[in-house]
């Protein structure tokens, strides 16, 4: 919580271990340079980082070439703070993306982004990406996938929620129903433990584009490792009769 | 199979159950009396049934003043031939939705209907009606939520398809988040068992508005019967910062 140069230590051994397991994408939790249980704002822009912060580059640097990794991070953008995800690699900041839909009381700290989910063209594909609270409004993800993200990065931090025994953390499933309504794999990094009394729902996973869990983290912590193997993202053909976009009925939905 | 008087019996029987149990809305299946799996288009108008047939006064009949029936038929209208549901009380037929979302070979006998889910003033509230892939569309239940629906209705024909050990189906995955994410009450109503080589789901079930099963049909066949608490269906608030549809951006979503 709050000690950014020992996240960043943190972030980068996680990267070398992804990296070592032969990960080409790589997703890390919402926040995760600055910790999220802020006590007040001046908490909150202590621990926030500008896009030009030299420190990028130490982050940067852990990344072999052709690798992307997906960071949250509070954003230090002058008058205003953003919780946003920057999309990284070895030799260049792809670009950074703003949360638009703040939860609880990150309108305390945080202004909201412009824009719900954003596409960046990365080594390793259209990459959707939006953060958190974002996705439990369908048509982010359901926007992106129409935009044509081949993935979706997905950044959160989910407080732990009551569910009947045997389910899935609510939020999961959301994931999974939006993945497999648009074909669109996604890639959840979720805090875990507890911080300052509130506890993570741990929901660390991997999502394949036909909405079925193939990677969790163990216990909710450290990494979540697969191989998605991807449809084209144009391809959405349920053969012989149907297509999940095709059959989409626009003009009924105003 | 084409049957339609033993299956308007065998509905009678179902729903006189149901009411005996206490039901106050009763959703029967998709094509509930006629079948699903037609071999021609001859066949499927055998057993399509005009919205003034005078038997729909039997079905009537089992119902008692102030209860609800949703009740999924083939539909024939003259030159064309609808997948719908008929709402149905003792004293009144309700209306009529017309499924838009057709799946598989439903295209051979049937024309899209013209909207996507519909909502009916009923005596157990403002309800939202959807059929089957209608709800593979998150915009369907978002939209009829978005409009009111205080609870929504829907007859369904799922294939059994794979599914990981443990999973639910990947329709009652979809269904769960469409009812979470808008706090929409569903109930669903599936065939179970086989017809003529096409093994069924068996997903009856009943979904509340924090999107958990609270009931579901014994071995997917016979009744799901519950109790359903539901909030105002403009309380969409998650306090104390939130409100699931005041954060929306729709700005955003264009």
């Amino acid at each position: 919580m709050g000690e950014v140069a020992a996240n960043i230590d943190t972030l980068r051994e996680a990267l070398a271990e992804a990296v070592a397991a032969g990960a080409r994408l790589v997703v890390a939790p919402e926040l995760c340079l600055s910790g999220y249980v802020f006590a007040d704002e001046r908490e909150a822009r202590a621990a926030a980082v500008r896009r030009d912060d030299p420190r990028w580059g130490r982050i940067r640097a852990a990344l072999p070439a052709g690798v992307v990794a997906v960071v949250g991070y509070a954003e230090d953008a002058g008058d205003h703070l953003f919780n946003t995800a920057a999309i990284l690699t070895r030799s260049h900041r792809i670009g950074d993306y703003r949360k638009s839909h703040l939860w609880g009381s990150e309108t305390r700290f945080f202004t909201r982004g412009d824009a719900a989910g954003e596409i960046f063209d990365t080594p390793v594909g259209r990459l959707g990406v939006a953060v958190c609270y974002d996705n439990e409004f369908p048509e982010v993800p359901r926007r992106l996938a129409l935009a044509g993200a081949e993935i979706l990065a997905l950044p959160v931090n989910w407080p732990l929620v009551d569910r009947p025994v045997g389910e899935h953390a609510p939020e999961t499933i959301q994931a999974m129903a939006a993945a497999r309504t648009s074909r669109l794999a996604t890639v959840i990094a979720d805090r875990h433990g507890e911080e300052r009394g509130v506890p993570w729902t741990g929901g660390t996973a991997i999502i394949d584009d036909d909405g079925w869990i193939t990677a969790e983290a163990p216990d909710g912590a450290g990494l979540a490792l697969t191989t998605l193997r991807l449809r084209h993202p144009s391809d959405k053909s349920l053969p012989p009769h149907n297509d999940l976009f095709g059959d989409r009925r626009p003009d009924l939905y105003g």
